[in-house]
C-alpha cells in the first residue's frame, strides 16, 4: 500500500502513471471506509482525487500555495500532506478537521468553510509574493457551484487585471449541492460540449487566459495541463470536468444526496441513523400549502435547498414557487426585497452561518425599504453545526440591531408554525425567523396567531422576586430552571420574548414591581445580543439586578455541545444554583 | 421652456427629435445651475440625460418599472416624473433626495444608495410580475463602475436563466469614480472598440442577449434600441457608451473630481468652500511614508479612493503599494487576509457605510484566520453623511462583536496616528480603526504608542462618584460634560476606552470603589453597542447605575446633525443636566 508511506507530497513526485492510478484507488478505498463510519463531505472529495494528486505532482507545496474553495474537498490533500493516518486509522479519524486548517499543516493556508473565497484569498498571497520579489505559484481551486457567489466573481475580475502568476483550477462537476442555477452554467455546459472552444467564456470575459481538460479524473491529462501553466506569468484558468462522487455507484447516481453523508452501509448505501427534523418537516408542509393556495408565494433558496433539505421531489412540487438562485445570498436577499415590492410574498431560507453574508442587503435592500419579505434562518444555535466556519450563533448582534427588521425567535413547533403563518400573511414588516433548535416539546401557553403588536413578550408563568427571560430555543431552559427554583421555594416569573429586535418596555417596567433579579438566557453570543439590552434597560434601577446567560464571544470549534453549554452555565441546574447563591449572597 | 411643463413622462412621449434635443439641453442647464448652488452627483447625471429621456419615451413608467443602480443618476428621471420644481426652483432644491425614493413618487421603486443592487432588486419585480401574470417591462439601469460588485454579478447570472422579460441598460462611461479596475474593463473596452462585436462578452457568458449602442448620448439611437427590446421575452443587455459629465467642460475633462461636487463657480469650476480633513491628510502622509519605507506595505481601495480621497497624484506616488480592486469590498477584505497571510502588511480603507457589506468576510476570511490585516473605516459618525443609505453609525454592533477582531476608536489626531502606526507594525491581530470625526483638538493625555495590551482603557482624568466613558469621537464630549459638572462640584472620572471590542474589566472593577454612576457615550446606535456591554458588566452591582448615551436604532434620514444630537441628549449641557438631576433625584 502506497498510501501509508506518504509523509509529504515529495513522496509521490517520482511516481509512474501506474503508481498514481493505484494510489488514487487506495485513496478512494480509504475515503469510502472512513466516510461510512465517520461521515463527511463525500461527493466533492471522490471527484477531486486525481486533480489533487496531479497538483501535488506538478507543484511544490507549500512553497507553491494551493487555496481550496470551501475546502470541503481537501481530504485527498490532507492525505498527501502528512495527515494520512487520519484517513486510514479509524482511531484517528477525528484528528483532522473537515476543512483546510493552518494549525494542522503548513500546506494549509486558511481556515475556510464558506464558499467563493479562494480566488480572493489567493490573490492576496499572489500580491504579497510579488511585493516580496518571490516567484512561487499561487493556485486557487474552486468548484462550479461556488462560481456563482459574488466574492468569487469579484475575485475573477480583480485577478484578470493582475498580470502575474495566478492559476485557477476550475473544478466543474456540473453540480452545486443540488443542480446549478444561473445563465453561466448553460455556457459552462457549452464549453464542456465543445472541448472548451465555445465562444461565451466567462473567464476570458474577465480577462483571464483559459485552457480545458475534458477528463478531469484523468491524472495524466491533468499533469500535462498543470505543467503547461506552471510558472505562468499571467493569470490563467484550467477548466477541468470531473465527476462528483466518482468511484461509488450510489454517489455517482445521486450526487445531491451524497454531497455530504452521515454514517452509512457501504453495500447498500443506506444511512445508519436516518433523521428527520420536525421543524424542517413543518416548514416543507407549510411551503407546499402556500404554493398551492397563494399564487404570489415564492420560496427562495441560495444553493443549499433552502437550509431545509428540500428534495428534488419537494422542489418539483413547489414548481414556479421555488427559485434557487445558486450560491448567491446577496442576490437572494435583494431579490426578496424586489419580490415583496412587486406584490409577491417571498421567503428566503438558508443557514444562519450563511446569513452572515447579507448584513448590508438586509439593511439597505430590505430594511430601509421596509420590504415585507420573510427570512428563515436555520441552525441559529449552539446545538447545531460546530465547525468554526459554520457556527450559527452570531446572528443576534447582526440582525437584531437593524432598524425596521422584525426578528422573531419562536420557542416551539406550534409557535414556529404560527410565526411562519403570520409573517407571510402580513405586509407591514420585513421579518426574520430563527427556526427553532430544540424548544418546548409541549407548549406551556396558548400560542398567539397575530404578532403585529410588535415587541409584546409572552409571559410563560407569573411569579415574583426572580424573572427568567429565556429567548426562543432557551425558553424551555428558562422553564426548567424555574421548576428547579420552585423546589427551593422561589416562584420565578418566566418570559419568552419571541421578539429579538425590541424591548417590551411595558412588561419590563411592570417586572420592577415584584422582582429584584432578572436573568436572560439566549442561544447565542452575549456581546451585542439580547440580554445586554435588558441590562441596559435596567441600568438606572438600583433595586434590579440583571445577569445575562449566553456564549462568550469566541470562535468555538468542534466542541461538544453539552460541554460548551456547561462551561457557560447554560444548564437548568447551574442557573438555579447561581440564582440561589446570588439570593443568599 | 419645455421643462417646466412636464408633469409626467406622458408629456414627452409625443416629442419630436428636435424637441428632445432642446429638452436635453434645458435639463443640462438646469442641472448645472442647481449643482453650482446645491452640490450633488454631477458626472453621472450629466451623462445619462439622453438615456433617461429615451427610457421615458419608449417605456410606460411606472407600469414599466425602471430600477436605478446606486440611483445617484436619477436626477433627470426625477425631472421627468413630477418633481421638476426641485430642479428649476432654487427654493425647492432641497425638496427631493439625491436618490430614488418611493415616498416621493410612484415612479421610484426603492431607496437605493449602495452600488450593484439594481439587477437583483429588479429581478424580484420581474418574478413578482410573472407570478401575477402581468407583462410590463422591468428595466435595471446600471453603470460600468457598479458591475464589478458581487451582488451585480450574482444578479447577472440569475437573470441569465430567467427566460422572461428583463432589460438591463448597461451605462458604460468607462469610469468608476476613479478609473475602473479589473479584467472585465479591458473586455468592455474591446466591445466599445468593435461596436459590440468583440468575442469576450461578459453578458453573453452569463447567458443574456446583448446589443450595443455606440453613442449613448444620442437620444434617437437609444430610442431605436430600447424600442427593439421593449416587450422582449428573454433577458437582454443594452450596452450604451455614454460620456460622464457631458456638456460641462470641466467635468468632461476631469470626471473624477466632478463625480460629486459641492457648491462651485460655473465660469471657473472652482469650489466655493474647498475643504481638507486633517485625518485624511494625516492618513495620506502615513501611507506615503509606509510605501517608501516598507516594501511589504499595501493600501487597498474598493473603488472610492480608499475613503480618503486619494488623488491620481497620490495614487501614482503609492505605486505598486496601492491596489484598487474596483467596487468589490468582499474581495478587498479577503485579499487583505491573503496579503497578511503571505507576509505583506495591508490596510483596506473605505467608508463605514460600505464596510457593512463585509461582515462575513471580516468574520470568516479574516477573523477566524486571525489575519493581521488593518481596516480603516471612514465616516463612522452621526456627524458625517446623512442620507439614509449612507449612514456610518451602525458599525459598532457589526464589528465589535466579531471574535479576534480588535476594533479601535482613537479620539484625536495624535492618537489616530499612533493607532495607525501600531496596527501596521504588529502582526498578532486583525485591527479595524474608526478614523475619527471631530475628536480632541488638543490631546489631554500622553498618547501611548503600543496597543498590544488589549482592552486597556485610557483614564483621561481621575475623579469620583460619576465616571463618563466617552468612546472615540465622543471622548471630547465626555471631557466637556465633566468640565460642566466640575462647575457644579462634581469631579467626574473621564475614560476613553479606545478599544470597542472588549472590556477593561480591571478598570471597570476599580471604578466600583469610588463611583456610583457610570455614563457611556458612543457615536453610534445604542443597540448592540458599546454602552450596553458596560451596563451588562455592572448588571449584578446594585450600588452602580449605568446610563447609555448614543443614537436610537432608526434609519435617520437627511437630519441636521446638531438636532439629531440634541434629540438624543448628546450635548455636554444635556449630559451634565441629566447627571445633576439623577444625582438629586
Amino acid at each position: 500500500m502506497y498510501l501509508e508511506t506518504i509523509k509529504s507530497p515529495a513522496d509521490i513526485k517520482g511516481y509512474t502513471a501506474e503508481q498514481r492510478r493505484v494510489l488514487a484507488q487506495e485513496m478512494r478505498d480509504a475515503l469510502l471506509k472512513r466516510a461510512s463510519v465517520h461521515g463527511g463531505h463525500f461527493g466533492p472529495d471522490f471527484g477531486i482525487i486525481e486533480a489533487i494528486i496531479a497538483l501535488h505532482t506538478v507543484f511544490d507545496s507549500p512553497t507553491d500555495k494551493i487555496v481550496y474553495d470551501v475546502s470541503h474537498q481537501c481530504y485527498p490533500h490532507k492525505m498527501l500532506t502528512g495527515r494520512v493516518e487520519a484517513y486510514i486509522d479509524e482511531d484517528k479519524y477525528g484528528e483532522v478537521s473537515g476543512y483546510t486548517n493552518p494549525e494542522e499543516s503548513p500546506h494549509d493556508f486558511f481556515n475556510v468553510g464558506h464558499t467563493s473565497t479562494s480566488i480572493s484569498l489567493a490573490s492576496g498571497l499572489a500580491k504579497a509574493r510579488d511585493l516580496a520579489g518571490r516567484r512561487e505559484n499561487v493556485i486557487a481551486l474552486i468548484g462550479d457551484g461556488s462560481m456563482s457567489g459574488g466574492e468569487a466573481l469579484e475575485g475573477l475580475n480583480v485577478v484578470g487585471e493582475m498580470g502575474t502568476n495566478f492559476i485557477i483550477v476550475f473544478n466543474d462537476n456540473d453540480r452545486s449541492i443540488a443542480e446549478n442555477h444561473g445563465g453561466m452554467y448553460r455556457e459552462f455546459r457549452r464549453l464542456r460540449e465543445t472541448n472548451g472552444t465555445a465562444p461565451n467564456n466567462l473567464f476570458r470575459a474577465m480577462g483571464l487566459d483559459y485552457r480545458y481538460v475534458a477528463d478531469g479524473n484523468d491524472c495524466e491529462a491533468l499533469i500535462a495541463a498543470f505543467s503547461a501553466v506552471r510558472d505562468s506569468e499571467k493569470p490563467v484558468v484550467v477548466h477541468i470536468a470531473t465527476q462528483k462522487g466518482k468511484g461509488y455507484k450510489f454517489a455517482e447516481e445521486d450526487p445531491e444526496t451524497w454531497h455530504y453523508c452521515s454514517v452509512f452501509d457501504i453495500e447498500t448505501g443506506a444511512l445508519k441513523h436516518p433523521y428527520t427534523d420536525p421543524y424542517q418537516e413543518a416548514t416543507k408542509a407549510f411551503l407546499k400549502e402556500q404554493a398551492e393556495t397563494n399564487p404570489n408565494f415564492v420560496f427562495l433558496a441560495a444553493g443549499t435547498m433552502g437550509g431545509i433539505v428540500l428534495s428534488p421531489a419537494d422542489r418539483a412540487e413547489l414548481g414556479s414557487h421555488y427559485v434557487d438562485v445558486g450560491i448567491a445570498e446577496e442576490h437572494a436577499v435583494a431579490m426578496a426585497s424586489g419580490l415583496a415590492r412587486g406584490g409577491a410574498r417571498p421567503i428566503f431560507g438558508t443557514y444562519s452561518t450563511f446569513f452572515q453574508r447579507v448584513y448590508d442587503q438586509m439593511a439597505q435592500d430590505v430594511a430601509i425599504n421596509n420590504s415585507p419579505a420573510v427570512f428563515l434562518s436555520v441552525g441559529a444555535s449552539l446545538y447545531y453545526m460546530n465547525d468554526v466556519t459554520h457556527l450559527g450563533f452570531f446572528d443576534i448582534p447582526i440582525f437584531a440591531n437593524i432598524p425596521n427588521l422584525v426578528f422573531l425567535a419562536p420557542a416551539s413547533l406550534d409557535e414556529y408554525k404560527a410565526v411562519l403563518r403570520w409573517s407571510i400573511a402580513q405586509t407591514s414588516h420585513p421579518v426574520m425567523i430563527r427556526m427553532p433548535v430544540g424548544g418546548y416539546e409541549e407548549n406551556p401557553y396558548d400560542v398567539r396567531t397575530d404578532y403585529s403588536d410588535l415587541n409584546t413578550y409572552q409571559v410563560v408563568q407569573e411569579g415574583a422576586e426572580v424573572a427568567i427571560i429565556g429567548v426562543g430555543n432557551f425558553a424551555a431552559l428558562a422553564s426548567e430552571a424555574a421548576a428547579l427554583l420552585e423546589k427551593e421555594g422561589i416562584q420565578a416569573t418566566v418570559v419568552n420574548p419571541i421578539f429579538l429586535s425590541g424591548l417590551d418596555t411595558a412588561l419590563l417596567k411592570r417586572l420592577k414591581e415584584k422582582h429584584r433579579l432578572i436573568l436572560t438566557l439566549e442561544d447565542g453570543i452575549l456581546d451585542g445580543g439580547f440580554g445586554q439590552k435588558i441590562a441596559a434597560y435596567y441600568g438606572m434601577d438600583t433595586q434590579i439586578s440583571v445577569r445575562n446567560y449566553g456564549l462568550s464571544k469566541e470562535f468555538h470549534d468542534r466542541y461538544r455541545a453539552s460541554e460548551l453549554a456547561r462551561a457557560h452555565h447554560l444548564t437548568a441546574e447551574q442557573i438555579a444554583a447561581d440564582t440561589l447563591s446570588a439570593w443568599k449572597g
